[in-house]
């Protein structure tokens, strides 16, 4: 048992993430002291559930982080490069779940069953890499460190939780509208701030973000670079397809990957297994493999669909399914604040 | 004009593609004497519509095929093989939607945009190609002629009209149940007679057909093996992942391809635009390209998200749409008879 208690600011508290972050500290029992509920201005005065008790939420000022040992910020990007310096000045250390300080190369981006030693190079800020790149790296350490490999081809299949709340009511209510073949409202997805909206209810929408200027999107790419900077190694190339379906939670992927070594798919299958963080679901002969609705409320990575590739005997096809609020976001959020933590003791 | 007309079967009149099938032979005004809807006894004694009368199904015995010039086959693989012989002997040529006799080397398998010259070779009886695998090889056809190809890795992302109008209902049934908290139905997806029944309302599932001996499903493997005899090229490899999505209608694929040569990507985008078949929706940034809801209805094959690979600078990723009722089923069948007629003239 620790014998230290944090007291923990937990940054857009009322959103889709921050939600499951508090979920999450309850369940893993984290040792909090002190929860500190922070959100903008509009959500300050509401109240948020933890440890059986209502706790209010505080309007995030500078001075709300006097005091705050461990903060997970998730609010998005503008609000984590405004607050987190100051934060950090004030003595936390900042969990941040946004694209604000991934790249930046004195803050270490961490999948904790891939690179928690990254952890202690901190200074002040750990990033929390994107959603779509955490599962699947964590499908790819137990490979990446029995056989290594080059190549990863991936196509997403992601959830409209990843773009919050108001994206999930967006697809009840679409899909509702569509059932009864009336007018179908469009507001937000593919990407809120953005002047198209596409119906996603029963639609696929091929972009997560904005575009870039080599044609992917900032999704695709955050899985190119992200990839190299989790496993510490340029010379993984990464190519991305970022495509929105009509899921309310949990991303799914299809995997080719290029292993540097010949390989036995059985000795594949039993690496997988004993990967951390993963569950192996592969018996397609028997209709076993994960979908988002399985995986929906837990912390793993599933994996199914193994197969050497038809091709290139060096290839494997995967299936790697997680919750997205979850292992996705919150779950490794708090992950990384555990390792924190245990750093202290 | 056309000097003849023909006698034209259609096989499976009653179903989500004979429908199509109907509608395709009327708007493309296919030279039709006399229209002979045929089906199981069940369904026989209902009626069609079709240039505005209502036509009587009859039910499918070999004697029906007496007097057929032209037999459209579009329901399933036994019932083919029990038939495709009986018309073929009373001289019918069969244009035949199943799985069948695809991979019959007796057999041209036909997509009219990229090999309809294989036509002129059949022998009674000619085969439609999987949904899946004619709008990729629409797509790929102009690449092929002008830059050549090695390899294709293609994730799809597949509606639930490729299972019939059934699983339409379902998809339907499922979704009003899942969006109200209901239980929710589930006997048909991913494949009908499998034994195994999982949710497709708001998920996604790896499976779109049965397993093979190498871990893949025969969706998969009718993607490896189809587009090798379409394009008459052993040397083509193709790695499939084939996942069914909550979509009504249109199936999307991402297409990752490795070209022969060094390209230049503005002339990808202009032998693209200029393919037969293909309307080429590809400006990310302003938000433009194909999504399966906009494809549907559509007799052509949609392609956006045109854009040099990060990697590998001879490989191309792109997003393949298209109405798998339409150009993945009826209208290549009907477009094929067209060819059929045009060899009498």
């Amino acid at each position: 048992m620790p014998t230290r208690e944090y007291t923990v600011a937990v940054l857009g508290a009322s959103g889709a993430v921050g939600q499951q972050i508090l979920r999450n500290l309850e369940e893993r029992s984290f040792p909090v002291k002190e929860l500190k509920p922070l959100a903008s201005k509009r959500s300050a005065g509401k109240t948020v559930r933890f440890r059986g008790e209502d706790v209010v939420i505080q309007e995030a000022t500078p001075e709300a982080f006097e005091g705050v040992d461990i903060a997970l910020f998730s609010a998005g990007g503008g609000v984590s490069e405004k607050f987190a310096p100051e934060a950090v000045k004030r003595g936390a250390v900042v969990v941040d779940n946004t694209n604000a300080f991934r790249m930046d190369p004195e803050v270490p981006l961490v999948v904790p069953e891939v690179n928690a030693e990254a952890i202690r190079n901190h200074k002040g800020i750990i990033a929390n890499p994107n959603c779509s790149t955490i599962q699947m790296v964590v499908a790819l350490k137990p490979l990446y460190d029995r056989f290594g490999f080059d190549r990863v081809i991936v196509s997403t299949y992601q959830a409209v939780s990843g773009s919050g709340a108001s994206a999930v009511e967006e697809l009840r209510k679409q899909s509702e509208a569509a059932l009864k073949g009336e007018e179908v409202p469009k507001e937000i997805m593919p990407v809120g701030k953005l002047d198209k909206h596409y119906q996603i209810a029963f639609n696929a929408l091929p972009q997560c973000d904005v575009a870039q200027e080599n044609g992917f999107t900032l999704e695709e790419m955050k899985m190119v670079r992200e990839t190299k900077k989790i496993f510490n190694d340029d010379n993984i190339g990464v190519t991305a397809t970022c495509v929105r379906v009509p899921v309310m939670r949990g991303h799914s992927e299809t995997v080719y990957v290029e292993l540097k070594e010949d390989f036995d798919l059985e000795e594949v299958r039993q690496v997988l297994s004993e990967g951390k963080g993963i569950i192996l679901q592969d018996d397609i002969d028997n209709q076993v493999y994960p979908t988002p609705l399985d995986a929906e409320g837990r912390d793993e990575v599933f994996v199914g669909r193994v197969r050497r590739d038809v091709i290139n005997p060096r290839a494997l096809n995967m299936w790697v399914v997680s919750d997205n609020l979850l292992k996705g976001a919150a779950t490794n959020a708090v992950q990384i604040a555990e390792h924190l933590v245990s750093l202290d003791s």
